[in-house]
């Protein structure tokens, strides 16, 4: 794990307020790292509802499979998230290990199976025993408390070097709700593998298809636009709690994706996940720059993002910011093998203010100096217009150090 | 440019023939490169026919648009490769160097326009003067002789730690004939990106759609089946001439793919190939290890090589590689994020003889010891089987380590 705390580590963490309807509990499982916390426990008020959104992978862990059959019920009672074994990519025995502890959660969350999600991040291909933890969530859950955000960041943490938590309270109607999430970040640990997770919860009584639709809608330009090291784990999850206890205090209900309330929380949503992507990004492992990608006048929305993660995902790209060289060849050369519509002559890309290229060669008021300067600092904007058509996209990623070859190279034994 | 020779360089070169019909020039431009040769002219008899594959980028280089533009005509009388200044992205100025170079190499090649073959590496972006070397081409020409195959290896270089030749005598018929072949590897020199170029001869008359479908076919499971970083030059360029030559000595020209006589040069050729391909990975920037991963059981061949690709790109795997690390947790995860039909619970995985993962989980006869013995070796072999059909493929690339971010981090000033 690394010792020393990512350089863009954000200056001052929020105080993060209680959601009503949801009490945590972290314990030390001991089931890979010592003297820290690795379980989470969250409780969820009866009547919350649930969305989600997985890995693409093809090999997904067992914990991912069951949340999704889950997902189709939309309540929720119960998380239970351990770090130090992803539970991935270990049969049936890793199946064993997601019913019975979904058992041992349902017993001490009081509710059926079905309202119990589970996350585990680690290791891959060791088999998780559930004994190791099972036993502690009956007491967990009696001590659950509301004021935990911080110690559930802390608790789900691999390789990051900081808790990842964001929160907002937003106008809702004529009421207020609060919204807390909590992320990890997707690093990597000898020998393991670790994952992006983030849970995040609301008082609002939202139906779960339309919490779904919303979290759906929103993953696109936040998660989905940030990459590490182009590497999908088997273990991604990114879960949306509403609790509706702000019912209570008279906020009716959504039960539909029209209604006009919805309009404030979704922005106030979708910038939470952007905090929270972004968080990731800026812990990815050996980062040491935040690097943004725009993409303009693509010939589609679809075609802007596939290149702007060409550009984010190459290493010579990547590479050159780690070495803050303003190496735009690197950026034509990623627009060229993105496979999307490009035309060589109508290219222009700038580093920050300084437009590097136009219309196909470099600038002729390209300033070399002004450049250097700008490379230096500690967030970088690559934006490239293709001069086609209007389809643009943003994506965030992460300069590639010699560091990030250290932690992921590291002898296992 | 590396001062040190790739741990992976071969330990002897082979001799090489001269090729009837062929003969070679190198000189000293002084394009970028200081105190080596960076200029190679190479001129071929009246008949030779010519065949090329390009980089399939959407921002090319100018010399790649005038070979494809050229290589209609299928004949070829010269070709003239310049290393130090890629002439890529540079617009109109660019096509008016190819233009300019075109005219010289004609004139001293005493041939038209269009039997003329350019191709430039070394930095993007940066406007080529055809006035620093053009005037040395009537020169060259005067001065080619037909045994200079290892010179020209050595004057295509840049960040290439050694020079790249392979050559192969073949059954002909009744006769035999000769292929030679260099290479210059993917490797990039701050600010610079360089480039994959590779240029093959033989004395056999084989006609220019015949030699095109041999080349094209060839190129699949060798030169398009390694990889060093994922990242496709704007440049890359492999060409291949058939002077004609053997039918001075009998040797009849081939004028259709059926030709009998095809089936050893065929086989001859893609070693050859291959050789050249594998000595471009062993020469990737930093590598230490030379990685072959192949996909076995899957749906279809294509299915098969991309999931290969995704493994042999990942920089998970590949820092795993460079540490030595028999991390199958990471080849789970490059499976799963190829986004194409694989089956966990199917899941086979080797490394070398030891099968690390079997039925989707971990093989209960895994021996850490044996593995870890076998990760020392300087050739790295993974299979992956997906148990779903038939389809297979093999790919190539190379470990990365702190070395490849040394090289393409560095400082541009």
């Amino acid at each position: 794990m690394s010792t020393s705390v990512s350089p863009l580590a954000p200056k001052s963490y929020p105080k993060m307020p209680a959601i009503e309807g949801v009490r945590i509990a972290t314990a030390e499982a001991g089931i890979k790292y010592r003297n820290r916390t690795d379980l989470l426990a969250m409780t969820f008020d009866e009547g919350t509802t649930a969305a989600g959104v997985f890995t693409r992978s093809k090999c997904p862990s067992a914990p991912v499979d069951f949340c999704r059959q889950n997902l189709a019920g939309g309540k929720a009672r119960v998380l239970v998230v351990n770090s130090g074994n992803a539970n991935a990519f270990t049969g049936s025995k890793g199946r064993e290990t997601t019913r019975m502890t979904a058992e041992a959660a349902s017993r001490a969350a009081g509710c059926g199976t079905d309202a119990v999600y589970l996350a585990s991040t680690g290791v891959i291909g060791e088999p998780l025993d559930a004994g190791r933890f099972s036993h502690l969530l009956d007491g967990m859950a009696a001590a659950a408390a509301p004021d935990r955000w911080s110690d559930a960041a802390k608790a789900i943490m691999t390789t990051d070097t900081f808790p990842k938590v964001a929160t907002a309270t937003v106008k809702f109607g004529e009421h207020s709700v609060t919204i807390n999430g909590i992320a990890k970040g997707a690093g990597m640990i000898a020998p393991d593998m670790a994952t992006m997770l983030s849970f995040i919860a609301t008082d609002a009584a939202i139906a779960a298809p339309v919490l779904q639709s919303l979290l759906s809608k929103g993953v696109g330009p936040t998660f989905n636009a940030v990459t590490v090291d182009s590497d999908t784990s088997t273990s991604d999850t990114l879960m949306l709690f509403a609790t509706g206890a702000a019912a209570k205090r008279g906020v009716a209900p959504v039960t539909d994706l029209s209604d006009p309330r919805l309009g404030a929380f979704k922005r106030a949503l979708n910038r939470l996940l952007k905090s929270l992507a972004l968080q990731v990004v800026r812990d990815g492992e050996g980062a040491r720059k935040q690097v943004e990608v725009t993409v303009t006048g693509a010939r589609s929305a679809r075609s802007a993002k596939r290149i702007a993660l060409s550009i984010a995902n190459s290493p010579l790209v990547k590479t050159a910011i780690a070495g803050e060289d303003a190496n735009w060849g690197r950026v034509v050369m990623a627009v060229g093998k993105a496979g999307e519509p490009a035309d060589r002559d109508r290219l222009a890309i700038w580093f920050g203010e300084n437009r590097l290229a136009y219309q196909g060669e470099r600038d002729t008021g390209y300033s070399e100096e002004k450049t250097s300067a700008y490379m230096k600092r500690d967030e970088i904007a690559i934006r490239v217009d293709l001069g086609l058509g209007r389809g643009k996209a943003t994506v965030w990623t992460c300069d590639l150090t010699k560091e990030y070859v250290a932690i992921n190279g590291d002898y296992r034994s």
